[in-house]
């Protein structure tokens, strides 16, 4: 496969729970020095950029903050001036320190990941407040992740549960959205015909990427499941194996 | 309007909060006396039957309980002999009585109105069920409703994250389904045109009844916002002004 460029999902194509999947440190660097561009395209939404990117130095990637674009960064133009009640991770607001926030009386609810933090409490003051007008928007509609002990529910179905009830339609700005992909082409300034996305979710990265005209690849890891990569077209056991796999056809 | 036999709401329509709407109690025994046939059709799924009927009681009302008609006791027979774990309301399991509960390897998921008991991990638990190939089964699919201190998720909202994180869509069992108003009809005996369904929910009630061929009235009371009536057949200010409003035109 000849790409120029590749957008790389983070949680269950690099690490599984807190470990890095087995060579994939050396297949990020292998990849840099032939001299594939890379950004880290992830729906992340429990941890800021900064967070994300030292868990990654952690684990002894060699990646660089600028590299990874989050959903969180990306929404900050999308709210713009108005005002915001966030329904996200507490860590999470000092990639959203720009957006002028209010309880009460919010333009836009936006919805992240809050895990065990979505209580029927939060959920029902966030409906009210589009109840009272303001818009929704989604950092991610993920339906769901591979936690260590098993599937767990993502952000997605709680949005899903206040587009239900308030019958209003989320603007969603993580993966599979095309703004999202077309943010992270403007960066590596390619072309989509000259970039691969690859990644564990079937729909988000592998189906959103096509989509887009990149073309997608299935990691056999992280929230996979058997089949999964019948729509990529390329499926690679892990991450370890695609610096492999992309230089053996390029 | 000519109607024999009247499909009555309970929550909203004859009560709100604690409290029997004013003049509700004289409007269902002239109703009665009038010769209507009624029967009262609720999608409460936080109490059971017996409960829901020695409340109405309580606040005066002249109905008995086989006149209720009530989710949970329309689901036992669309059960049958499949195991169940239930995401109910406690109170509600004397109305399952009948039904075979299994926690960890059920065929059948059943949701009803939990409120705050709506945790995360009450409800992975059972997207987990959904996911190992249970089937999903909802008492109802209503979005909000009006409680003492303003509108409240309902079990809808929770069933369409459920739906979402799974791929699968509910078996819904309350209004607006045709299979809970046929079943109400065959307890009245009578054909969809010769019936009318009064309630406070525009689209549970009223829109629901219509597309069955039974008049829809709605009444301004319970969750009723302005314009909701503008796809009904009739509306009136309270359950209070129904009895001469029908009468007026038999």
């Amino acid at each position: 496969m000849d790409a120029s460029g590749l957008l790389v999902d983070l949680d269950g194509t690099l690490y599984v729970g807190g470990g890095a999947i087995s060579g994939a440190v050396e297949a990020v660097e292998r990849l840099k020095d032939s001299g594939i561009s890379l950004r880290f395209v992830t729906n992340t939404t429990r941890k800021p950029r900064r967070e994300v990117h030292e868990g990654l130095v952690r684990l002894g990637f060699g990646i660089e903050e600028r590299e990874i674009i989050t959903p969180a960064r990306t929404a900050v133009s999308l709210i713009g001036s108005r005002s915001c009640r966030p329904l996200v991770d507490e860590s999470l607001l000092e990639d959203l320190i720009d957006v002028r926030m209010s309880e009460d009386w919010p333009e836009v609810v936006l919805v992240g990941d809050l895990g065990e933090g979505f209580s029927y409490g939060r959920l029902n003051a966030a409906f009210r407040c589009l109840m009272d007008g303001a818009e929704l928007i989604a950092l991610q509609k993920n339906r769901f992740w591979r936690r260590s002990d098993g599937l767990a529910l993502d952000a997605g179905p709680f949005v899903a549960a206040l587009e239900y009830a308030s019958g209003k339609a989320a603007t969603v700005v993580g993966k599979p959205e095309e703004s999202f992909f077309r943010a992270a082409l403007a960066e590596l300034g390619l072309e989509p015909g000259k970039v691969a996305m690859v990644g564990d979710d079937a729909e988000s990265d592998v189906a959103g990427a096509r989509k887009m005209g990149i073309k997608g690849i299935q990691v056999k890891t992280g929230k996979y499941r058997s089949g999964d990569e019948s729509n990529a077209d390329l499926a690679v056991d892990s991450f370890a194996d695609l610096a492999e796999a992309l230089q053996s056809k390029s």
